[in-house]
């Protein structure tokens, strides 16, 4: 039987190639089971650099696909050596761009993912340290500066989402976890959040989803229990409800899923 | 004096939205200055959905363009009615991918950043959950199960990077402070980490920044004071030299760089 060569991607940059992994990945979704050997090659900075890369593609397995992201335009025109196809972005959209901003692209390596406007990388790593302070309602003090507050039962995605809001977009972004005691009857929210209406955000998951997700982390216990899940589900249900926060169901979300819809929602 | 019109940029997807803003995002990296509007529209998933954005964009402020990631195919072919010009990763690339992998692409939406394979994803939580509980040497006792553990002075970036590690590459990452105290002359590497040599990596940054990024935290401190900076860095270059752990300069990297040079170093 002739099992069909597994597919090579070389992910080439003058950068981190964050961005060629992110584009390989998401194209590579559409070709179920293939399993690629994956070859990140970040920081190429010279010619000599690529044609080492060249040299090794051309004794090595095939079929093989280069996804590459060179902002420094000498090394994009050398791409025109690889021995293998190749997925050029900037060369395929930049000269799109040129014409609708109606004016030349730069040619600078290492922008994209660099620390590049400190003011703004510096505010992202603040806001992954307000995150990390306001995990598990840790600090209220000054929980006033929160973009976002997500709401919801242990395990239900609050922490996850709050770190890639704030890693990823400086989003200050701080988490209320709700546990049983705080749902008792007619309990109300905590003073510390009242006024921060508009900024809350209930996260829902199911029973069953809960459950399971708990299970892995303490098997057989009274917390990962179905009648526990459906417990804490239909009181944070009615606790929402009671005090008109919105709510996002979550049961078959990513993190990435939870964090898009909660920016859409913000925006 | 005419002002050039600030340009808009829309991000469209039948998913999250995050590969086309990643992408969107790398390629203006090379028109500085330009402070384009952003537009964020993820999981559009029908034609009339599609058809009401475009009728936004045809009143709404010029010059505009259009980033769309569509697994969905017959979303894709509807971008020919949009009234902007439009970046469209899927079909400028699907084709070359379907000639090297030798089979069609499929046309399914939202598996690029959803759950998709639940083994993988489940594991990714299962990492970032490890991280935080070896974030600042917190855990030790399965420290063994760490990929990478980082080593650095306070505010060196182990955290965030760490954090990065896990959340994107479902990396089991963790991070080992080296306090003033741990390194007084003669001090062996902890015995829970002496197992691990391979996986340990040091990261170096200049005692000028870390002063800056310690003064921006605790201002006028003895803490974020240069003589004290200077003294840690010291210690912990002469630390990492006697237990020949490999060390990192991470003064002008963001957390992503030092996050690919990790990877880099570790495959």
């Amino acid at each position: 039987m002739n099992e069909p060569a597994r597919p090579q991607v070389y992910l080439l940059s003058d950068g981190t190639g964050i961005t060629a992994e992110t584009l390989a990945r998401t194209l590579l979704t559409q070709f179920e089971g293939l399993h690629p050997g994956w070859h990140l090659r970040p920081f190429v900075r010279s010619q000599e650099h690529l044609e080492d890369i060249f040299e090794r593609m051309r004794t090595g397995p095939q079929p093989a696909l280069v996804v590459a992201t060179f902002a420094d335009a000498t090394l994009r025109a050398y791409l025109r050596e690889c021995p293998v196809p190749v997925v050029d972005i900037f060369s395929d959209h930049l000269q799109q761009l040129e014409q609708v901003f109606g004016r030349k692209a730069e040619s600078v390596s290492g922008r994209a993912h660099g620390i590049g406007d400190m003011a703004r990388y510096d505010r992202r790593i603040e806001a992954l340290n307000f995150t990390l302070a306001h995990d598990d309602g840790l600090a209220t003090g000054d929980i006033g500066h929160a973009e976002v507050v997500l709401m919801g039962v242990s395990r239900s995605g609050k922490t996850p989402t709050c770190l890639y809001l704030a890693m990823n977009y400086g989003m200050f972004a701080a988490n209320y976890p709700l546990i049983p005691e705080d749902m008792t009857g007619d309990t109300r929210l905590p003073s510390s959040l009242r006024g921060l209406r508009g900024r809350l955000l209930g996260l829902v998951i199911s029973p069953e989803r809960l459950a399971h997700i708990r299970e892995s982390r303490r098997p057989g216990s009274r917390y990962a229990s179905l009648v526990q899940c459906r417990d804490e589900c239909l009181a944070i249900d009615e606790f929402l409800y009671r005090e008109h926060i919105p709510r996002l169901e979550v049961t078959h979300l990513s993190v990435e899923e939870i964090a898009s819809r909660v920016r859409a929602q913000l925006a």
